[in-house]
C-alpha cells in the first residue's frame, strides 16, 4: 500500500495519493520555490511509478529537475514532465489553438500537460480573429476535436467564435499578452467569461497548465 | 430545408440553424427586452421543433412566453422552455451543487439547461465548506456524476474542495450572493479561478445557463 | 451678427457658436438636470435656426421639450432633436449595426445624432459574433458604408470582427448590456480597446451620441 | 492569384490577403515574439510587394529585421516599416499633436503609421493644456488637417480641448505618461472616454499604431 | 467654561470645542443617520451660539430641522445652516465656478459653507471646456479671487485649464456626473489629481462641503 | 446522539454539530433567502436546546422568526437570537467603540453576537478620529477590555489609532458608510489593512457579526 | 524614567516608551529606509533592554543591522530581531499553518514576530486544500492550540476550513503567491474577507509580522 | 517684451511667460524625457532670470543639469532648482510633516519646492499616528504655520488627525510607501479624500512638487 503524503523536508506535503484518488498526476508549481526545494522534490519523486508535472520551472528549477530524474523538459513553456515518456494516448483527441504568435508558450504548457495526462494532442498556432479565414480554413479540424483549448490574449474573442462552430466544448486561457487598459490578461478574460456563445469554461489568465487539466479530464470518456 | 436565420420585426435574427450547427437549441437573453420582443420572439417560434430557453426572464416575460406558447416556467429562476416536456436523457449525469440556500436560483438555471439539453440531472443545496462534512455524507453521488456544476457566492471555496476529490470535470458559477470587499460575486469568482485543484472550467457570475450548457457538453459522450 | 454665449437663468451658458465654429449642432444633456432647467433651456432655442439635440432625457424631460417646441422625439433612446424634420443628408453613409436587440436604444441614439447631423443612415441589429454567418449576410452592405458605427454589449467581439473585413473606419460604441464580471460595460471595453484589428476609434459605454457625432464628421467629406 | 495565408514555421499565418480586403499592410507585433521569429517573419516578406510595419519592436528585433530586409527603422518608437520609402501620399492631412515631451515616441509611431499607410502627415510636439495658448498658437494648422490625433498623457484633457475647436474627428491616444492614482494611462484614458466635447475617438493606451491606422482610413477620402 | 464635548442619547457625541480649537463651527453629516437623531441633534444646538451646518440631508432631515431650530435650508444641496444669518463675511473673495448645470447642488454646497463660515462668495455655472470662450470672458473675475472652487463632473478637465490661468490656489471637486467607464466621478476625480498644471487640491467626490471648508480657511487671511 | 446534520426541505442542511465541534452557534445568513425558507428553518430549530442567531435579516424575515419561535429581535441590526435570553456571560470583556452614530448599527451586530456567545459587553458610539479628545476621555475603558472591537467608515482610521494606545487585541469592521472615492467601505478596509500600528484583525465590510464572533472566541478565556 | 520619545538623526522618532505603553517592542520597517539609517537605527538601540524587531529588511539591512548588535537574522524572511535570544515563553501555543511552500517566508515572519513577543510557537507547512487529508491527519495539532495563524496565496481558501473545525481564533495572511486575475494577494485576501465559517480576522497581503504580532496578543492571555 | 513660448528642437516649449501670468516658475518634468532633451532645455534656460525646477530626475538628468547650469541638486529627492539660491522668502511659514523615514525624498521635494517659490520652510519627520504623542510634542509649531503639508504613505492617517487639531489648511500627499491591498499609494490616497476632518487638499501619489507648489500659493498672502 501506497504512503498518501510524502514528506520532503520540513517544506512539503507531496499528495502520493492522488493519481489513486483523482487519477491524475500530481503536479510541482515552481514559482516562488528555491532551486534547492525543486530539486529535493525531483529527487524525492524518483522511485516512483507515478508521472509528475513540473510547472512555472525556470531554467534553473529544470536543470535541477533534470539532474535529479530523467525529464522532458522545456525552457520556452517553463514545463517538465516525469518520466519523460508520456503515457499512450486514450479517449479523444485535445485540439489546442492560439490566437497568436505570442501566445504560443502558453498553448504548449496546455498540449504538454494533456499529452502526460494521456490525451493525443495537436496545436494549431496564429489563426485569431483579425483575419477569421485563417481559422474557418481548419474548419474540419475543430470539428474532429473531442474538446478545443482555446488560448487568446489582448481582445480574447477566439474563443466565443470558435464556441459558435462546433458541439465540442471549448476551455478558453487568456493570456498576459496584449498592453495598455486591461492588461496583464484581463481583458481578454472578461471577454471569455462574457462571451455570447455559450459552452466555455474559463482557466486562470496563462494557466496553459489547468486548462489542459481540465480539457484531458473532458476527452478522458 | 429549414431556413437558417429568422427574421423577427427589426430587432432579431433567430439563429435557427443553432441546432443542426452545434446540436444544441437557440436560447433568448431576456434582459433589457422588452415585454413585447420577449412575447414576439416566443411567438415566431411556436411552429418551430427545437426546443428554446428564455433566461433571465422577468415575470412579465414569462407571462408573456406563457400566452405564446405552452412552455416550462420557473419564476425563480427566471427561466422558461418550449416545449414544456424536456428530451429523453442521454450521455451520463449532470450533478448541481450548490453551497447555500441563496444560491439556489442560479443552480436551478443550471439544472434546468442540462434537462433540457437531454441530460439527467440531480441537484444537491446548501453543502458549503463551513461544514465540510455535510458535503462528504454525498462523496458517493459525486464520484457518480459524469460533470459537476458547482455554484457558490461568499468565498467561492467549494469547487476547489470538489475538484480535489473527484476525477469528473467542474464547473464552477460564482454568484452574486455575498457583501462587502468582493462583492456582486467578484470575490468566488477570484477564488475559483485560482483554485489549487486542477480540473475546473468556470463561467460568469451567476451564469448558471452557461453552466448547464457546459455541463450538458461534457457529458454528452 | 450671432450672440456667442446665450445665458438662461443662473444655470446655463448655451453656446450658440458652436454649429459656426464647429459645424455641429450644440446637444444638451439633460441627466441630472431638472424638468424645469431643461424645459426653460429648450424654449430659449425656440427662435434659433440651429438644429438642438437633446440627449439622455427622461420621459419628463421629454415632456417639457415637447410643450416648448415642437420637435422629433423617442422616448426608448432618450433622445429629441429640433427643429424635428433632420437636414439633407450629404457626405457619406453611416451604417450603425448592434449585436443584440438589447442594444437597440444605444444604437437608434447613434443613427439619430448622425441623421440630425445630416448624414444618410441605416441601421441593423441582432447580428452578433454567436452566429457570425447573421453578419457575413449583409457583408455587400458593410463594404458601402463610408463610416460603420459598431454598439456591442457582453463580449464587444463585433466591432474587431467588422473592422477585419472592411475599409472603412468603424466607431466601436460599449453598451452597459451584460451582467459579471466586467458589467456595466466595461468589458466590452476593454474589448473594443484590445482589438487586434485596427481602425477603431472607441467612445465612452452606452454613448450612442457621441458615435453618431464622430461617425457624421468622418462621414461629412 | 496570390496565396491568402502565409504559413511561417509552426508560428505564423501570415495574411497576405489584407491589402486587398482592407486596403491597409499587415502589420506585425513583436512584442513577445522571439528574435528569431520576427526574423523568419521578415525574410518571408523579402520578396512581396506589400508594404509591412513592425511595431513594438526591441532593439534586437529591429536589428533582426535590418539583417532580413531593407527596412526604416526608429528605435524610439520601436518601429520598422518595409519598404522603406513610404508610398506617394494621398488622401487629406494627418496631424499628430501631443501633450508633452514624454509622448513623442507614441507620437511618432502614430505619425509613421499613417505616413506608410499613404497620407501626409506633422507632427507638433508639448503644447499641452497647462499654457494652452501654446496650443493656440497653432490654430490655423489644426484647422487645415482632415484628421487630428492627439496624444497625452497624466490628465489627458488635450484631444477635449482640441475637439472643441474644429470640424475635424480627433482620434485620442492615452499614453502611460504619469504616475500616481490613475498611473499606466488609465487616467487619461478615462478622461478622453468622458471629454465633454464629442467628435473623438479613443484607442487603447500607447496604441500609436492603432491611431495612425484610423487616422489614415478617415483621411483616404 | 464651555463643555468641550456634549452627548446627544447614546449615538452622539458633539465636538463643542470644535470652534474654539479649530476656529470653525461643527457639522452634522446626516446620510445614515435617522430623522430621529438629526433632530435630536439639532434641538440639543438650539441654545448654543456657535454656528452649525448639516449636509447630505434629505428632505425628512431638512424637515426635522426646521421643527428644531430656525434654520437656513436648501433641499436641491441638502444643506442647512443654523442659524440661518451667515456671519459678516471677512477675508478675501471664494469663487466657486462649476462645468455643467448638472453640477450645482455641488457647487452650491461649496459656496454655502464658504458663506456660513464667513467669507464673501461667487458662483458662475456652466462654463465647461467643450466652449472655452464661456470661461475666458470671466477671466478678470478669475484673476480677482483669492481662491478659485472648481467642480466639474465627467471628464474634469476644468481645474487643470483655471489653475494654468491663475495665480490663486484651486480647489478642485470631482462630481458624480457621468456615465460610462469611470463613471460616479471616478475619472474627473483622477483627471484632478494628474492635472498637468500645479496648484491643484482635491477633495472627495461630490465634496462640496469639504471644498468650502478649506476655501474658507485658504481665503481667512 | 444528536443528529449531525438536520435537513430542512431540499433547501438547507443545518450543521447541529457546530456548537460541540466549535464551541459556537449555528448563525443563518438571511439575505436572499426567500421569507419561507427562513421561517421553516427557524420552526426547524425550535426545539433545540443550541442557540441560534439570524443575521441581515429584513423585517419580513423578522416577522417570520418571531411567529415561529420566541426570539430577542432588533430590526435596525438585521439580528435575531434565540432564544432570548443570553447565556450567562464568561471570559474577558468585549468593548466595541464606533467612530460615528452611522456605523450603529453595525456596531450592535457585533455587540449582539457576542453578549450571545457569552461575553459581556459594552457599546461606545461616536468617538471618531476628527475629535480625538472624545475618544481619550475613554482611555481607562479602553484599557480594561479584553478585546476591543472598533467599527468605523469613512477614512477607517479609528482601529490604528485604538491599537496603537493598547495591549488588547483589536478587531476592525470597516462600515460602507462614506461616498465619493472608495465608496462601499473600500477606503476604510484598505486603510485597517494597512494601520501602521499592529494588532489588527480585519473582517469584511460591515460584518459585525463576524466581528461579534471572532472578539468572543478571543475573549473566551 | 525612560524617554518616551528618541529622536535619531532628523529622520526618526523612535517610540521607546512602547513596550510600556503596549507591552509589545517596537518593530522597524526597513523597506525604502537606506542601509545607512537602518543601521544607525539598530546602534541606537544597542544600550536599550527593549527587544527591537526589524522587518522587511534587505541582505543589506540585515548586514547593518548584524554590524550594529548582535541580531537573529534570516534573510529569506528579511527579518532580524535583537537581542538574539527570544524572551522565556508564556501564554498559549501559537500554531502557524502554510497551504505551499511558496508561502514559507511570510509564515516563518509570522512564526519569528510570536516568538519574539513571548510566544511557543510551531509552523506546518504545505498543508493546502486541493488534498485536504493532509491537514486533516494534523486535526490534533489544531485543537491544541490557542490561536492559529494560517498563510495561504493562490484561492486562500484555507483559513476558512481551518477555522470551521476549530474554537481557537484564527489569524489569516494571504500571501501574493499566484498570478493572473486577483494577482499579487488580492484573490486569497478576498477569499478571507468573505469566509464563510466566522472566526477569522485577516491582516494584509505578506503582512507576517502583523499576524505574528496579533496572535501574539491573543495568545498572551 | 518677453517671448512667451520658447521652442527647444522640435521636442519642447518652454512657457516663458508663466512667471508672469502665474507669479510661479517654470517646473521642468524629467521623467521618460532624453538625458539629452533635459540637457537642452536646462542649457536654453541659462540666460534666463527666473526660477526654474527639474522634478522627478534620475542621476543622468541631475548630472546633465548641473553641466548645463549652476544648479542645487538633491538625488534622493530627484529635484534641482535653478539658479542655486532660493529667494528671499515672503509670506507666511510652510511646514512639511511626515509620518515615516520612508516618505522622506517626498517630503523633501515639496519643502524644496515651496522654498524655491519663495517661502520659508521647515520639515518634521517620522511623527505617524501609531505612537501619537510624537506628533503632539510638536503641537505648537503646529498651530504657527500658514499650511501644513502632510505627507504618508501605508494607512495615510496623519493628515486628519493634523487637520483636526488646526486652524490651517492641509495640503495632504499620500505616498506609494506601504504594500499589499491599496499598495502604491492607493490606500492612503483613499483615506485622505475620506478624512473626517475637513480642511484638506489632496494631490497626486508622490507629488511632493505639487504639495509644494499649492502650499505656496496658499502662504503666498
Amino acid at each position: 500500500m501506497p504512503e498518501p503524503i510524502k514528506k520532503v523536508g520540513d517544506f512539503a506535503h507531496l499528495d502520493m495519493d492522488r493519481a489513486t484518488r483523482r487519477g491524475y498526476p500530481e503536479a510541482v508549481y515552481c514559482e516562488r520555490k528555491t532551486v534547492e526545494q525543486v530539486g529535493a522534490i525531483a529527487a524525492a519523486l524518483a522511485d516512483s511509478s507515478h508521472t509528475t508535472l513540473f510547472t512555472r520551472a525556470s531554467a534553473a528549477h529544470l536543470e535541477a529537475i533534470s539532474q535529479a530524474v530523467d525529464a522532458f523538459v522545456d525552457a520556452e513553456a517553463g514545463f517538465a514532465a516525469y518520466p519523460a515518456t508520456p503515457p499512450e494516448p486514450t479517449g479523444e483527441k485535445v485540439l489546442v489553438v492560439c490566437a497568436g504568435t505570442s501566445d504560443l508558450p502558453v498553448a504548449r504548457e496546455a498540449e504538454y500537460t494533456a499529452r502526460y495526462l494521456g490525451r493525443d494532442t495537436r496545436l494549431i498556432a496564429d489563426v485569431g480573429v483579425a483575419g477569421i479565414h485563417r481559422l474557418l480554413s481548419y474548419e474540419q479540424t475543430l470539428h474532429e476535436a473531442g474538446v478545443i483549448v482555446v488560448v487568446a490574449g489582448m481582445d480574447g474573442a477566439l474563443p466565443g467564435v470558435v464556441a459558435g462552430l462546433v458541439k465540442a466544448p471549448v476551455v478558453a486561457v487568456p493570456t498576459s499578452v496584449g498592453y495598455g487598459a486591461g492588461a496583464g490578461g484581463i481583458a481578454p478574460l472578461l471577454t471569455m467569461l462574457n462571451a455570447c456563445a455559450p459552452g466555455i469554461g474559463v482557466v486562470n489568465i496563462d494557466n496553459g497548465y489547468g486548462a489542459g487539466h481540465l480539457a484531458a479530464q473532458i476527452a478522458a470518456r
